[in-house]
């Protein structure tokens, strides 16, 4: 059966370690060789400036080429269906679809499909799963501490919308670390309870973090939200790494952020920049971590010319 | 003269057979060298995921540079004619140009003017031509049945606005088959006569049929039908082909379809993945025909190291 | 720090003969060679087939890959700034980005950040500077003429809202040719007086020229004139370009234009393919005098074989 990546949930520690381990040696200079052309097509059916160019930089490092579409303009838009057009660009020969959709779990009748020789890559679905960056928060994490075991995270912010935050949470766990989550209290579901501790207050919790992650807020959540009128600025005060917070945490302490930023509302606009952010890092480690979702895929598929060793 | 691919009308039936031979070396296997970089540019003022990117698959694999223009945003905005386009990216340095636009002939002046020295090909021009998309259907004819003559062809649905229905009929017609229409009377268009009969009732032609051709109805005609006030599903009933609609026809009888496919309109969605169904090999076979399409334009241009021996 | 390609006013004459005489190299065919993969990333904020295409090229000619952005779908719609956009795709990889951005000196701040290791190259900013613009239109003269002391060239038509307009002046200046102005006087601006004379009547100017050099109309501004209520015809018989009047110019004067062209208003239709027209010769231009400018930064940045010599 064809594999897919399109979430992370059931690899093992072992497999995860094993990818995290790829991303590094193509962040170290790693080139494989294609047995023939490959052929990657990207279907961006929301905006993304970030993971769609970390997937085109991937594809043209593994030397690939890429059928980037703007499907703002496609068919879809006579009504066709995902399935459909992905079906439609497996004939035109593309090995390897990056699909990023506002459907949650829009690939899942598709992965159960035998007659799919494609591979799909989840590049973003909806509220539900972003494995690419789950693996490149992962690498980021374990290239700064070597280890997970014992290790305290805190995911703090608009949980319940973030398509990273659970996934994460999820995986540290599994790897033994430690997972705290704190922000408003009508963003945190209880979905996050078996994986860790809920601290409302950031105050209580900043002390006992080797890494500071901070989501992303939905600016215009602050303004319609159901139970406390917040604006940016009560955010920032409340909720929102100041540096005066950022202050008490650990001194090894790393900071976080899938990106993009809202200066002044989650983060302080300088921490963005502080020695201890890892943000921009992040970015550049995408590309090796997506590097090593696609070669997995590559190699799966017998279109390497090296055995990867990762199954 | 610079040579153009913009209609297939003129095209004699030994020229037609050689470019359904080129498109079936293409997919055996057939690589070509070019005797410096080619550039080609896309430029599609129509949506279209397949036609787009089918031609984007077939330059890249002969090896051309591609200026893929979203011109949606382009300085045709800014009022500049499609002819001052064309010589513009001509200036830049492009050896062809692909172009879907939504004006009938948009080529023709093009054509006549000597002073252009890049190659212009009809992505499919307003409810004109599309005969990229007719070389392909030809190819997956001649494929399944190695022969044109005395093979009975049924082009069935929305006829007046379809691009590829004329093309196709015309071409079978000149190449030996036997062509049938069917579909809504409202539909059917008096410039159809010279190539086949128009049998309105489905269910009087299907029998006969070694090809049933379906066209892709337009939705917003089912409700706007000046004659008839269609449903999609009375459609289905009247004029789709239904499974056991399918069952009458011969034994040998293939399904085709330009796609995108309205599921459960002009045709049952189990059908677009039956056996007998060439939906997908179409689009596949898209590729193929499409290299043979630009690499005739390249060998005219002497642009390629090998000798097509076409002309 | 950091070498950046965003305006030419400070460049010396010996600097801006060194840059024409790049791109004459580079137009008999000089070709470069990279040390490794090299990234651009094209960021087009606002419409420009010409300039975005020309660019394009540019890159794939010197070999470098090419990470092509549709920014209308990017995520500085959900409020990145353009900073945080170019530390994005720095972190992605990319070596150079090229920007077109409809704020004036959008890169002010960013060209004085040391922290900044891409290169910045400004594919026009507002109505500020368009210095690739610049670049050919010196290469187009410097080939036509092969000196700029003493000639005469006049730049005519809509100067305060043109980004072309006053690079052009000012670089001629500084190369020693006269510069003239010419056209409403609603669109005249004192800041042009330093580099050259103003006379409001094109017909007392015209046989005076070696080089007319004309200025797109923006069609809008003919309508919403605060001072005189023109239409393009009328624009056309007292501004534009008639044959009639180009019958006055000297016999070895040249047609030039940044284009889009409006065809009958600020030129009259035919002179645009004239024997003395350099228009599509300035596009041709267009993509040489490019890779100049990119070759220069990859010279600064050491990412060149050979030695360029430029500096």
């Amino acid at each position: 059966m064809t594999k897919h990546f399109v979430d992370m949930n059931n690899d093992s520690p072992t497999q995860i370690m094993k990818l995290i381990e790829l991303s590094e040696q193509f962040k170290a200079g790693l080139k494989l060789t294609l047995k023939r052309p490959v052929y990657a097509a990207n279907l961006f059916f929301e905006n993304s400036t970030r993971t769609h160019a970390s997937f085109y930089m991937a594809e043209q490092k593994l030397g690939m080429t890429v059928l980037d579409l703007n499907m703002a303009t496609s068919s879809t838009q006579k009504g066709e269906s995902l399935e459909d057009t992905v079906k439609t660009l497996q004939a035109l020969g593309t090995d390897i679809e990056v699909i990023r959709h506002g459907q949650n779990g829009w690939y899942e009748a598709m992965v159960a499909d035998k007659s799919l020789t494609t591979s799909l890559v989840n590049g973003g679905d909806g509220s539900g799963q972003h494995p690419s960056q789950c693996l490149l928060d992962l690498m980021t994490i374990y290239e700064e501490f070597s280890y997970f075991k014992g290790l305290s995270v805190g995911i703090i912010g608009d949980l319940a919308h973030s398509r990273v935050a659970k996934s994460d949470a999820q995986l540290l766990h599994k790897l033994g670390a430690t997972v705290y989550f704190s922000g408003p209290k009508e963003w945190y579901d209880e979905s996050f309870t078996p994986y860790g501790q809920y601290i409302e207050n950031i105050d209580e919790l900043i002390e006992k973090l080797d890494v500071v992650m901070l989501l992303r807020v939905q600016l215009e959540r602050l303004n319609t939200n159901s139970v406390k009128q917040f604006k940016a600025l009560d955010y920032h005060t409340q909720f929102g790494l100041t540096k005066a917070r950022f202050k008490k945490a650990k001194q090894q302490a790393i900071i976080m952020h899938p990106a993009p930023v809202n200066r002044g509302v989650e983060i302080d606009s300088d921490l963005v920049e502080a020695p201890q952010s890892r943000i921009f890092k992040q970015m550049a480690n995408g590309v090796f971590a997506r590097m090593a979702i696609l070669a997995s895929l590559l190699d799966e598929k017998g279109l390497l010319q090296e055995d990867l060793n990762i199954d």
